[in-house]
């Protein structure tokens, strides 16, 4: 049915991972579109046309990726015209929009530009707000052609936007439906344990998917109706432990529950430098719940700016129960906000110790006069430790607001 | 010159990453030999012949992994056999090994596994230490055919094991050398522009990488003399819009410069989030010079913790030049640092107005005495944003200590 063409030296060098076919692969999957066969070429007219022959004279759908910009290299556009033998015709509303991108950076449109307004005859322009470069689309016999470019943004811009609504209308079929549980404090094994008695639908395919730290329930099938109805089952039986379903995020779901509540929050870190308060702010109006908060890297900033006392630091250290519980507390404090977390612990790869090895992290929680300590160790390099622990601070807030609900 | 065929269903329908093309490119790279061609096709025997036959005919070193275990759906191995027109035939040693496998597992040998002591005539077993089933390789007019179980783990211990030294001494080449040049502040066709008129020898092949924000140049080619000679001349031609070579990570080279000057860093952020912050503290060892910093995403935040005016803030807003300045200015005080940043924008998606429209972001840096506020507009999504005013911010502060060096 469908065929992918990726061209770059980048990706045959090993220097770039070839994201962009998990991405069209699976956003043709959840169109019911298969992907037969999949290709890496150089930039190299004759590959180029090899791969696209074979692919064009076997397959009813041909997207290519990569070699659309306006360099020498970009040899893409020109030799996919010249296998339909097709001319070049400039588009006036491509360049007009190539040079809006540009003075939208407040930059003049280099003349070298210029290339990216021509069109091939007969083939179709998708808008790419995104970047400079358009993506193309051919049809002739009932098949069709998608030329995008390689930056992956660009590309699944160009795909969300324009393609698979298209494809969608063209080739209609029974999409595989699927929904996800998430689950948190709790290990795959024993989760398998809990839903050994269950009975799945065969029509169900059931996928675990351990991520790091956490694990993830799939469902998949055609059949909407009995993939809800399951879901709702498990869900039923595993309910201690999930945190969300779907797409949702831990950001998402914290900042659901928060405005729910009406509730505020402030956030102070050490170890995990920044990233906690990055996730919660990567959601659209974060602002709403979300007051802000402080990277206390240094012990000065620790005593001086959240209230953290010096015997403290000086008795347990920075990374310890007692500083963990003064950090939220003078953080929740500082902002004026009702819930205060905090993280400080060892990221590593250096300063761990026998008794506080690298990736152990201590946890505070200040909700209302409340405060909570956790400990725990988190295994693989500082990226690891810093990723865990960040989603851990988070999903710990959000069973708490959960377990109070109750 | 070299060819690899991956296989399998789950890299076609997006379900996993095709990573070991990455690392085999890599590999063989730093053989010195050139992948020229990658194809991913399905467990399906005529696809496979098919891509085997294509490869076999027009490259010397052929490489295929997945589909070699011990189930239905592994049927890389008699494809390969009947290609070749080679019976199978039972090899003890790799039976014992099997069953060596299993036992350290403590586990009895399934019957299902004898098939993989099956090898077929002519070709040579490489030894799997991490599984069950073996590499194969095979040999015929001065050219080889490796065929590699999919799994990640075990393809890798083939490759580096086995591969690797039969590879080094069959085609000793010379390696192919890579360098790169980050650029910053200037578009990929500005840049090309600049360097119209130089001249770069045509043994080392020049490649344009647009990353998201900034540009990086790449060349590579076997002779390093020269292209460490080309990189030098292209980075005297270039040299305002550099801010670092080959793996260096904005990060990195900042950290790399603070440490040089003895200076220390602190950082107030609004529409980024922690982002920042997180991004420098991603570099072990950042606790050395970065002290720490605010997210100041109320106005409160901003006023009674970095000391931001009341009045500014009334006057011209939390997304201004002012409130920039007063921002960097005050977290660097507040964290008793040598240099403070801040960054205060409107992510989006909401929140933009005519004057200042979404992706509008300012920029503070006070380095001792000195004060400068930069205005910039991202385009993009809240992430790419983010992320863009992130890497920014980082860059102009690599650029401008670079600038007091000169």
């Amino acid at each position: 049915m469908t065929a992918i063409i990726t061209i770059g030296n980048e990706i045959l060098l090993g220097k770039t991972l070839n994201t962009n076919l998990q991405y069209l692969a699976t956003g043709l999957a959840d169109l019911g579109l298969a992907v037969d066969y999949a290709v890496t070429v150089r930039d190299d007219r004759q590959q180029i046309l090899e791969a696209l022959d074979k692919c064009w004279q076997e397959h009813e759908i041909v997207i290519t990726t990569g070699g659309l910009g306006p360099t020498d290299d970009d040899i893409t556009k020109n030799t996919i015209a010249d296998y339909f033998g097709k001319q070049m015709s400039f588009d006036p509303n491509v360049w007009a929009h190539v040079q809006t991108m540009f003075s939208r950076r407040d930059m003049p449109t280099p003349e070298i530009n210029r290339n990216q307004a021509l069109v091939p005859e007969g083939f179709r322009v998708l808008k790419n707000e995104r970047g400079t470069a358009p993506g193309l689309m051919f049809e002739l016999s009932g098949k069709c052609l998608f030329a995008l470019p390689g930056v992956p943004l660009e590309m699944k811009y160009l795909f969300a936007t324009h393609i698979k609504a298209i494809l969608g209308k063209k080739y209609a079929r029974k999409p595989v439906i699927q929904r996800n549980i998430h689950t948190f404090g709790i290990s795959e094994s024993l989760l398998a344990e809990r839903l050994s008695e269950f009975q799945i639908p065969q029509e169900i395919s059931l996928a675990w998917l351990p991520q790091t730290g956490r694990v993830d329930l799939r469902l998949y099938g055609t059949d909407a109706e009995l993939i809800d109805q399951t879901l709702n089952e498990i869900m039923e039986t595993i309910r201690d432990y999930v945190w969300g379903i779907d797409e949702d995020t831990p950001p998402e779901v914290l900042g659901r529950l928060l405005r729910e509540k009406n509730l505020s929050l402030a956030i102070a870190e050490s170890c995990t430098g920044g990233l906690v308060q990055t996730l919660v702010t990567d959601v659209s109006g974060s602002s709403e719940y979300f007051k802000g908060g402080v990277v206390s890297y240094s012990n000065e900033m620790k005593r001086d700016i959240l209230g953290v006392n010096a015997g403290t630091l000086k008795t347990y250290g920075a990374v310890s129960e007692p500083t963990a519980r003064e950090m939220s507390a003078g953080v929740k404090e500082l902002a004026g906000a009702d819930i205060g977390i905090s993280i400080t612990g060892i990221a590593g790869p250096l300063g761990g110790s026998e008794e506080k090895p690298v990736g152990t992290v201590f946890f505070g929680l200040s909700i209302g006069d409340e405060e909570q300590v956790f400990r725990q160790i988190f295994t693989g390099d500082r990226e690891n430790v810093r990723h865990k622990a960040a989603e851990y601070a988070i999903i710990k807030l959000i069973k708490e607001l959960l377990r109070k609900q109750d």
